[in-house]
């Protein structure tokens, strides 16, 4: 434990915490502590503990016996994109599937948007997920599938994070309807070139309708070539090789798994590929919601991400991604938020984010209640109190006293 | 239509309103334009129109082509209350079933609490309700179960809102387990005696482990001769007698509707009571959620609440419960729109609300969106920028141009 002196200029001490959501147990996995303080100084955690034995610090918070958590991490989001899709949305939930072609429509929005368009669009959603509790969000491309528009989709998300992955196959666009081989050239030729140098990840949706095995794993393979590290987009809409691709290739994650069969989950397991479930997906196309509960018997780890896009899932929040996880998918309050916090930081293999142990990043969220279970427990309301990021409180404010 | 001079002085012109919810239409039902403005004008709508063909006001509000909709009718709320159920909630999304019983946890705290810890408690969800866009309310007493902690229950919520029931018939206290006779006789005499002069509304939760037809039917004509009209909690955890009591006694409304019968149905909509569907109680205690399509296709009057209390659906938000219910109940956006404003009002006998037509109070929500599709189409995300309640703005501010 470090002295006063540690914590430095500029510390911060949060004591009065109710619950302090550490994951940073003994065990892996979900991890708290009652009556807690936490020291903030030079942008990460410096201290942790019991609030009678906190240290001093320059500045000293209340959190009046609330909630204090890490930040969310949401893994999978596409935000670089214009246009919206609100009445198919309406016209599916009256009645009409979800298929993968919608993303076309958004594709045609995309390109003949401008730069000022995508990037104010952009910046309005990442704003909102901070006010929601995210302090890192993954974004994706995949609504330009041209050279230039695949970049300029890349360079525009990470003006606003460091998690960006290269999703040029997202699906074939239309032309390249009647040549897809050469779609899948493209991607793994000069678009990836053009793309690579903004990104850290490479992203394939490998669906009935969108890439085959075969095809993803060329383009997984191109892009590990170029850097890059492999995500896939698997067993969303029904069975298919999604999950054995994602293992094969070494993936940090296979995302949505709402369709696996058994040796699907030993793939997964076996090459440590983090199930990524994404249950606003289920919700806005009305699918089954994936089994979390069977992965989790399974020794799978799992993360909960939102999917924010405007097609299938336009939701940016996390609290409520928790609440369907506890609700549909058979994971407890516990389980959904360390899938919500350290899940999402090991699908994006970041160690610094996702918990909240000294040197950590000082990424944390006041809730106002007074556990983490209440984000369950009071599904769609806001309490998402303050939010720090780097321990600069960027959006909310401590609340007085709570009743 | 009002000339310039009607709107009066302090009259706030809402214009570029993307789209404008009224309900007001030719036909009973949602009804909304596009390319709208709203005068507000001592407290009530004073105008409605095309933008292009706005009088003048003395302040100007830019709505920026956000949507705008009437406030939210909550029909259905337990906020008289101390203590909280998350360790319960948790343990039944574990795998153990709800039961009415577990009320009792909740009166025993109530009892034991300070009017100070109950106000406090009120009013912090009163507060939060009105941040999400509820501008009117109902609140049952029901956890004090003596005369003398149902009048307390009664007081305080008469202090926030003119919708007060009596729910002294929610549970039989455990004193009167044995002699569950005697306590309606306490619930028809003494206890109403106390509590008629805070309420206007009577309640009776009619379910297996609460109180039966004969009783249910009972207190409400003793509530009705003491001057209260009657209102049910019907068919939430099974098959039984609610609705038909409800529709025998006249009341406005039947609560939950989970578990109806075609012949329910039809005494329903028979009798002019409006079926009030609770989707959060579903949520919270992972029961089927009720099937709205077929009370519609019925030609019920169907209304949207959110039951917010501590045990079974401990969410304040009516956006929660409008997605929901376009996801789960086969409702569109519309409907479901409709329900959680109108459809609230009708449950409420009120015709002051829940449309924005000249004479309407002046309680209208601005979406940080185009439509009100968005609270369906974007799950969980906070979406309700600014709340007006009779003209006055209570919550939230007006937002910048609209990216």
């Amino acid at each position: 434990m470090p002295d006063q002196e540690s914590t430095g200029q500029g510390s911060t001490l949060i004591t009065g915490i109710g619950e302090l959501v550490t994951n940073d147990g003994d065990r892996d996995g979900f991890a708290a502590m009652t009556g807690a303080a936490l020291v903030i100084a030079e942008g990460t955690v410096a201290w942790t503990g019991p609030a009678s034995r906190a240290p001093a610090a320059d500045t000293v918070i209340d959190a009046a016996g609330r909630a204090v958590l890490p930040g969310f991490a949401d893994s999978h989001a596409h935000l670089v994109f214009a246009g919206e899709r609100s009445a198919e949305f309406a016209a599916r939930m009256a009645g009409r599937p979800y298929r993968a072609g919608g993303i076309l429509v958004t594709v045609e929005a995309t390109r003949a948007a401008s730069d000022a368009v995508l990037r104010a669009n952009l910046r309005r959603l990442a704003a909102e997920m901070l006010r929601q509790g995210t302090t890192t969000f993954e974004c994706k491309s995949g609504y330009g599938l041209t050279v230039p528009d695949e970049a300029r989709g890349l360079a525009l998300a990470a003006e606003v994070t460091a998690e960006v992955t290269y999703l040029g196959a997202h699906v074939v666009p239309p032309e390249f309807a009647a040549d897809p081989a050469g779609y899948v050239d493209l991607v793994c030729g000069p678009m990836l070139a053009a793309c690579a140098p903004s990104a850290r990840w490479v992203d394939v949706f490998c669906e009935d309708g969108a890439f085959g095995a075969d095809e993803a794993a060329a383009i997984l393979a191109a892009g590990r070539a170029a850097g890059l590290a492999a995500r896939v987009h698997a067993n969303q809409l029904g069975p298919g090789p999604g999950a054995r691709v994602a293992a094969e290739a070494g993936a940090a994650s296979a995302d949505h798994c709402t369709f696996l069969t058994g040796a699907d989950i030993d793939a997964l397991v076996s090459a440590q590929v983090v199930a990524t479930l994404l249950p606003g997906a289920e919700f806005g196309t009305r699918q089954p919601f994936p089994d979390a509960r069977r992965l989790l018997d399974a020794g799978a780890t799992v993360a909960l991400a939102t999917d924010c896009n405007p097609g299938s899932s336009f939701t940016s929040s996390m609290p409520f991604c928790v609440a369907l996880a506890v609700r549909e998918m058979g994971m407890t309050t516990e389980e959904a938020v360390w899938a919500a916090t350290a899940g999402g930081a090991r699908a994006l293999r970041r160690t610094d984010i996702g918990r909240l142990g000294a040197g950590a990043r000082a990424d944390l969220i006041l809730l106002d209640a007074p556990s983490h279970a209440y984000l369950a427990y009071r599904p769609g309301v806001p309490q998402v109190a303050a939010v720090w990021q780097a321990g600069r409180l960027v959006a909310g404010a401590v609340p007085g006293p709570r009743p």
